[in-house]
């Protein structure tokens, strides 16, 4: 089956939130992330899961980088992890994560982790002992790519892989051009294959789910070919996931939402100069836009 | 009796303002808060402050964490406690805060505190030497949940509790379902027991006299369900007591505002994705709302 | 003669600008400003100037604040000022600020200062030493209170304080509700004895030259009695002193110009809740208003 | 020839932008610059190279100023060079340098880089081993004016030099008002001589190309005389050359762009007390207004 990703396949996917929610039922999501000079990714991967509508978010760093992250993020609230002088994750890490990640409904894995080989050892590793619906992108699909048979390992659990074109080339050990050939193939292939879930970015996302099913996201704009787009739709798909959304729900609303906000930022300001920030704010928009039945101030005091 | 709060009964509680107030007669509030990795809390706490209308602001924080508390906060005043190098407070800090509380007109205890044994420990001696009226959150009631006796030596100081369903039940020693249960008598009961104001926060808050006395909210949605709006409450409801109003109408007032302005926001730009944040800069804008009487710009050069 | 200020007085004092000037010809400032958790005066006096319209703005700072206050403000430039581990000016910083004073048209001496033994003997050098256009606000004024004669000694060089009914209090050496009682009075007697100028703040704040001729600020609202808003004004005088405006003249610009930017954010949010920095952000919009003849964009490629 | 700046021209220049655009064909830009007390500038530089549509910005910062600088950018990465407790760049980082701009689209040198000797010899090694397109302003024209023979040896690669008058008459040996009496002339004459492009900014900014054509930009206002707008024109113009605009379109379009978008905010909140950052975020609707015909959100999924 191959399904086109439009507003009102968005808008069937959106399930009612209940009156008596708390920050609780909305699902508390962990985002590892950051490396030195790229602490924006992770900040970007927290904000975006709160503005798509996670009850809390934590954002676990490495621990040297903590001060410049409570300096950027105020609602998520940051974990520094390891060694107080180290930039970037280390192997030894494993413990300290996998005790934060306890109980958490969904953890985010890669916005600017860095290449160094510790940090590569420890994606290995979370990948077989974490059990939350795992979302991964950026450098943690680099760290997949060294050995994606891991990948097998987390049969039974769910993983949600969100690569661009260069990154489905090196998960895959093809070329960029032979994933540009074939995207839904490419997609459709890894997705069952290692039985997760897949999102190919680009010009029309792909989802592909691990029983072979794919659907073509319809939102977006050129607009979007700027840094930290990936990292704002990473935090969008763990808030989802975090909420509940079955995985292939999640993956295919989280590429609408995502697209649908810079549309709405290309309705106001145009494409050229949008950054990832601004579809990061313009979450909350697209997703009233995308819930009018329900009312913005329904049920408010306000009316 | 129980009172329902609605806009009306909201615009009946707030009180004109002086044409000739000076920053002092609209109190200085000090709050005591953060600790690594919540610092987002205690800037929230300070900053909804400022935007429910105190007139000064000091911030306690543990030392370490100062600079990154100047960087998010501008107008209110940071106070540095304790060792440069901790990153929670100790128990030692008592002496340091009681000489920062002394003159202040209300003081919020919560927000970000940690749950480490020193700063237990801190609470509990805080509970006891502080004059001023005193508004407790947050990780300040898990504090105060392994003693709630202590709360008995404040009386004759006002003390104001803001729990949410789980806090309700550890400081009772309950479930969460029987506080779910009965949620007008677990706050009634706690309030009179222990004499003091409590708001016990949930899609209907209610607020709860020493006396037996309960209001039952009237504002808010379901986007409130999200981390950090406990810290903007704590905020409003300080700033409230310390302009002088007495500690049911700062509850009662403190939680319509809140949920009134959370209701502006919907209104804005939905219940989705909404974070705590926004509610914090809605603030004078649903102060104006329940004051249009007085005229926003009345009284000024424009007019 | 006794002035009252309005729009149309405003109006009258503000000069065109030269469709040829640079960013010289519009004016360095220096602000001399902060200590360890008053960052935010600091910072908003600096930003308050460039929004008031100064060409450039250097802000010296105690060294161990240097990081918090780049990462506060951004067109700004910061001058760390002593040794690396001090977050407050020493006497010994006299050299390096008279170095960096040299050649700048004006400077603001005090927002949060702080009133360390050290830092007040530093105001005394600064008070005989500094040739420019001087302001001084807040802990400089305490300062100066101490040895208020040491203004006597600027004599031919022009100073400007703007003391709040305490500050003002202190430097005369009587009760504030002396002060009250003869607002104009105190305001005439201190800057004909000392040869300042001099605006006493409050409600309809006072403005007094060397001569004894008085001026009354007809702009403000209720809303400005909250922290901040005497380090947005220094900032704004600053401005407008370094723009090259006699000092009554920036004086009741400056005045009047604040409390209109405080108006036109009255008018849109209300008086409650409004913090200093939207007053700063609010002051080139009340520029425009004043200046409309100007056209606000005429002159330009829009048009 | 002289070619008058004006929309239409602007519109002549600006190239359609691919659908299947992704972050890399938009160029990644490499900024080098920052110094302490100047973290603003290099922030700047970065962040308008976003805002005028870059795909992805690396700001490469002398080390200890990295923590600031991660805390004002989100979306450009930054790369800390040389030693952890430098706070402007020494000659020993040239290696560092070309390792991290091997690969990069164009490369802006000098905002906010300081005087030091170290910095300035730097600058000189970097002139001749940089390939890529590069723009230079601020101290990097400082210090390029004191060996201006070293732009020859860059034959083959592209400069482009942004000097305002008295950066111009340092680069020339002459005085200021010698370059305002000519200032055509001046543009000329440098770019020809050293085979650069040359932008001489001022009210009205000249463009001249190596083979001596000469461009006038008729887009700008008042308000652009306040610090950083050199810096924001830094980042559009590197901007432009990563998107592989010919020198003389990037210049070009790069000054009218930056006047327009200035022009934009002097219609919204007229020319006093504009700051640099107001111009760099309204870069996108300068955009949009230029290329009107592509349609704001056309081909998106809101239409």
């Amino acid at each position: 089956g191959c399904e086109f990703m439009d507003r009102e396949s968005a808008r069937a996917i959106i399930r009612p939130r209940s009156v008596i929610a708390h920050k609780g039922s909305n699902g508390h999501c962990l985002v590892i992330a950051g490396s030195v000079g790229k602490t924006g990714a992770a900040a970007m991967a927290a904000q975006s899961a709160l503005r798509a509508g996670a009850g809390l978010v934590s954002l676990a760093v490495p621990a040297a980088l903590n001060p410049v992250l409570e300096s950027k993020t105020t609602e998520a609230m940051t974990i520094p992890i390891g060694p107080e002088d180290k930039w970037h994750f280390l192997a030894g890490a494993l413990g300290e994560l996998l005790s934060v990640a306890k109980g958490k409904d969904a953890v985010a894995l890669g916005p600017g982790l860095g290449t160094a080989p510790s940090t590569v050892y420890l994606v290995h590793s979370l990948l077989t002992a974490l059990d939350a619906p795992l979302v991964i992108d950026a450098d943690g699909l680099n760290a997949v790519a060294v050995a994606p048979e891991l990948l097998l390992r987390r049969r039974g659990r769910v993983t949600l892989l969100t690569p661009h074109p260069g990154e489905m080339a090196r998960l895959m050990g093809v070329s960029v051009p032979e994933v540009e050939a074939d995207r839904i193939g490419c997609a459709r292939d890894f997705a069952t294959r290692f039985q997760v879930y897949l999102v190919l970015k680009g010009a029309r996302s792909i989802v592909a789910g691990p029983d072979g099913t794919i659907a073509i996201n319809g939102s977006g704009n050129p607009g979007m070919a700027t840094g930290g787009m990936g990292d704002v739709l990473t935090g969008v798909i763990a808030a989802l996931l975090g909420q509940g959304y079955h995985p292939f729900a999640a993956a295919r609303l989280g590429v609408f939402l995502h697209g649908y906000a810079a549309d709405l930022m290309a309705e106001e300001t145009g494409t050229r100069g949008m950054v990832a920030t601004d579809v990061q704010e313009a979450l909350p928009r697209a997703l009233q836009r995308l819930t009018v039945a329900e009312g913005g101030a329904a049920g408010t005091s306000i009316n």
